[in-house]
């Protein structure tokens, strides 16, 4: 499921890919959602991975205990974020907690993740690198060493996504194929 | 999928825990089997991790590019070994390639791994440390401060588990519940 931007309203939806239900091979561990009204502009090259935006909303793994049902709109703490590269198109996914999560008020930023909760940034970054390859697909890649960046830096990419919707919606970007309710 | 270790002639079968049919949650990005006669003994404490075998045969991740048909006995060179600790049993995962893939004859020991194939090791580790969550199961752990040990640790661990195998199948251990053919 995603958020379709192409289509009317933009519905939560299926995911689909030339004309093919996408579904993904195996389960994710964490709650995978999307932070609301960021964009991730395909026509702007990114100055440190000389990657485009890949036209989608800024992803968000949020690594809290609690099975977070589909649709719902949750607060979250920024923790950090990957710089991951799918196919030459940057994809960041930020990591973030939910802010009513037991662990939230002892994670301030992503050296408390490593510290307080370790294997979850690695987990996290492997199942991005692997999920593709059962469809006959290369690892995908991440910028920045593979790090997962602070909470400064992951605050600032969804500051410059929100920038980058505000810009798409008021119409001073080429919408593309995307829907805008304007 | 398993090795049977209590069922007559120990035939490949379903994996069943607690009268469940055991199934995986999601795809393993490699070919996963065990390296026949081999027994991690569940009478011996590993002096560094502490922990008793699993009471299996060695199991082994194959990472070369081929699907390899179920069943199928294949000869492969041991490149190294990942620690698993899951729930206090030590459970040694062999890391090899097939001696006839392409990448085989560029790949000694483990270093050669992490230089030609990266992200594999640590693929290989964080499909180990998180495929039981979804049975809301904890992570699981590595011993030797996580690392993928070399070549020569390898080997030694195979030799170890073919030994404590052979004084399993002569009778100078207990079998517990496992079938023997004498």
């Amino acid at each position: 499921m995603e958020v379709a931007t192409k289509e009317e309203h933009n519905p939560i939806a299926q995911d689909v890919k030339k004309g093919k239900l996408r579904d993904y091979h195996g389960p994710i561990f964490w709650n995978y959602g999307m932070i609301p009204q960021t964009w991730e502009d395909p026509n702007v090259v990114h100055p440190e991975t000389k990657c485009a935006g890949d036209n989608d909303p800024v992803d968000v793994v949020e690594i809290g205990s609690a099975s977070i049902a589909q649709g719902t709109v949750e607060p979250v703490k920024v923790l950090g974020v990957l710089a991951m590269i799918d196919d030459g198109e940057l994809d960041w996914k930020i990591i973030a907690i939910r802010a009513a999560d037991p662990m939230a008020a002892a994670l301030h930023d992503i050296s408390d993740v490593e510290a307080k909760m370790p294997g979850v940034i690695s987990g996290v970054r492997e199942w991005f690198r692997w999920y593709k390859t059962p469809d006959g697909k290369p690892l995908n890649a991440f910028g920045y060493e593979e790090k997962a960046l602070d909470k400064k830096f992951a605050i600032e990419v969804i500051e410059e996504t929100h920038h980058a919707w505000k810009k798409l919606v008021e119409g001073k970007t080429a919408k593309g194929k995307n829907w805008l309710a304007n």
